[in-house]
């Protein structure tokens, strides 16, 4: 049994910020979506449930287009009701989410969008890191993997997860690859890792031949399946042979990210 | 003769700038300075030197504490008729380089030093990198090094090079690990560089042992040597026979790190 299941890790931390939640008004969090895909009104139904089980109220905002969600993330960021932003993907064309980032107040920027949030990220300064990027090392730590001179190796450069995990692993102390498309031998590179960080968006992109034994491999994929339902960027039980540990999707890195994502809505919240 | 010399990029880089320099106003770069440690003065000389030559006017602004130094970078980021302002290191007690970097107002900031253009460059916003770490590029450029694909491993992880190289050089396409102090076993990371760049601060850090037949060899150190002369973090006499280039210290990466630097403050003034 080498799953590391991040579920009881996501229920004591949503524990946790219910808690600290009911301990004063309760925080706001606003969402701003521009797009009617599907998973993304599933991750917005998920974020909602959970928001409303730890007692943070949930503000939807919708936007058709570039300057509408600008528009919105702009009176969000002046507003003094509203604790934490977010904004969903994928974005109207023609906008980036570091753009869109951008107009996030960084006190709100409670997914880590903001370039001046990653800025302050790797330089060492407060700031809030993208959820999916802190979950992975919550669940490293939840699961006392040793990451002083660890070898890291991160597949995904993007940067909502790759780049900022990057950076939260420096400052573990782990030396860290970064891997990409354009990387020659991903194998040779994954196979030297002791935790694997698969964040590539490519279904199953991970197998055994891809592990070194007994490391610590960590899923961030969400890919829709033949069948529609949600892959990871690993071959599960392919690895887990292998593997000293092997988090599930879904089940793994989901359900912790949620929970990291409304534990800074209650920071920023209670800040003052 | 494997030495890279920086000094015929250099010259070249710095005709460029004297020509755009002249074509219009002349570019104002303000300088902060707050210590007199002779090594930042001899800096500070080179700078004033290479502006001069190149028509930049020098503002040399100096500051004995730290609410000295973020007083005068947020004057200087107001001041319409200031194009790009650096802070020079070290600074004072407890301030560090991101907190006063903050100060700088990014379209000012020409040498990379505030959070938000680390993020900026991070996210592939337009930004200025710290002139270090472009000058590595330049460098890699210069020499037709192919960086897609290539194995590039950058030692050290400070926020004024190791880590805005990274980024430069994910961006390159290039596969990028990151080494420092706590990194297990650095000859192993080292040996299977392509690209190799020495950002450590440590003199002769790096020796023909962790040097892989052919590598391209990037010596960013600038360490004080036993007699008092500069050397940097690689044996040069030492990696010469093994390496494919090696760029000697100092006539290395420096004089195109001050070119890329007044290149910058030229690109500042004519943005409008």
């Amino acid at each position: 049994m080498t799953l590391l299941d991040g579920r009881p890790l996501a229920a004591s931390l949503r524990e946790q910020v219910a808690s600290d939640a009911a301990a004063g008004p309760a925080p706001v969090l606003a969402v701003v979506v521009a797009t009617d895909d599907p998973a993304t009104e599933w991750y917005l139904g998920s974020i909602a449930k959970a928001a409303a089980a730890a007692g943070i109220e949930l503000r939807e905002e919708r936007a058709s287009d570039a300057p509408g969600v600008l528009g919105r993330l702009d009176a969000l960021s002046a507003d003094g009701l509203v604790d934490g932003i977010i904004c969903l993907t994928p974005l109207p064309t023609g906008l980036a989410l570091a753009e869109a980032g951008l107009r996030i107040d960084p006190l709100k920027d409670v997914d880590g969008a903001s370039p001046l949030s990653l800025g302050r990220l790797a330089s060492g300064l407060p700031a809030f890191a993208p959820a999916t990027a802190q979950a992975v090392i919550e669940l490293l730590h939840f699961a006392e993997v040793p990451l002083t001179g660890a070898e890291a190796v991160v597949v995904g450069r993007s940067i909502v997860v790759g780049k900022p995990l990057a950076m939260l692993l420096l400052a573990e102390q782990a030396t860290v690859t970064v891997c990409h498309t354009r990387t020659r031998d991903l194998t040779a590179e994954t196979r030297r890792a002791d935790v694997l960080v698969a964040a590539a968006g490519r279904a199953h992109l991970i197998g055994p031949e891809h592990v070194k034994p007994d490391a610590v491999v960590i899923d961030v994929g969400t890919n829709e399946g033949p069948d529609g339902t949600m892959v990871g960027d690993v071959d599960t039980a392919g690895v887990e042979p292998v593997a000293g540990l092997v988090t599930p999707v879904p089940g793994g890195v989901g359900p912790v990210t949620t929970a990291v994502l409304l534990r800074n809505v209650v920071s920023a919240a209670r800040r003052e």
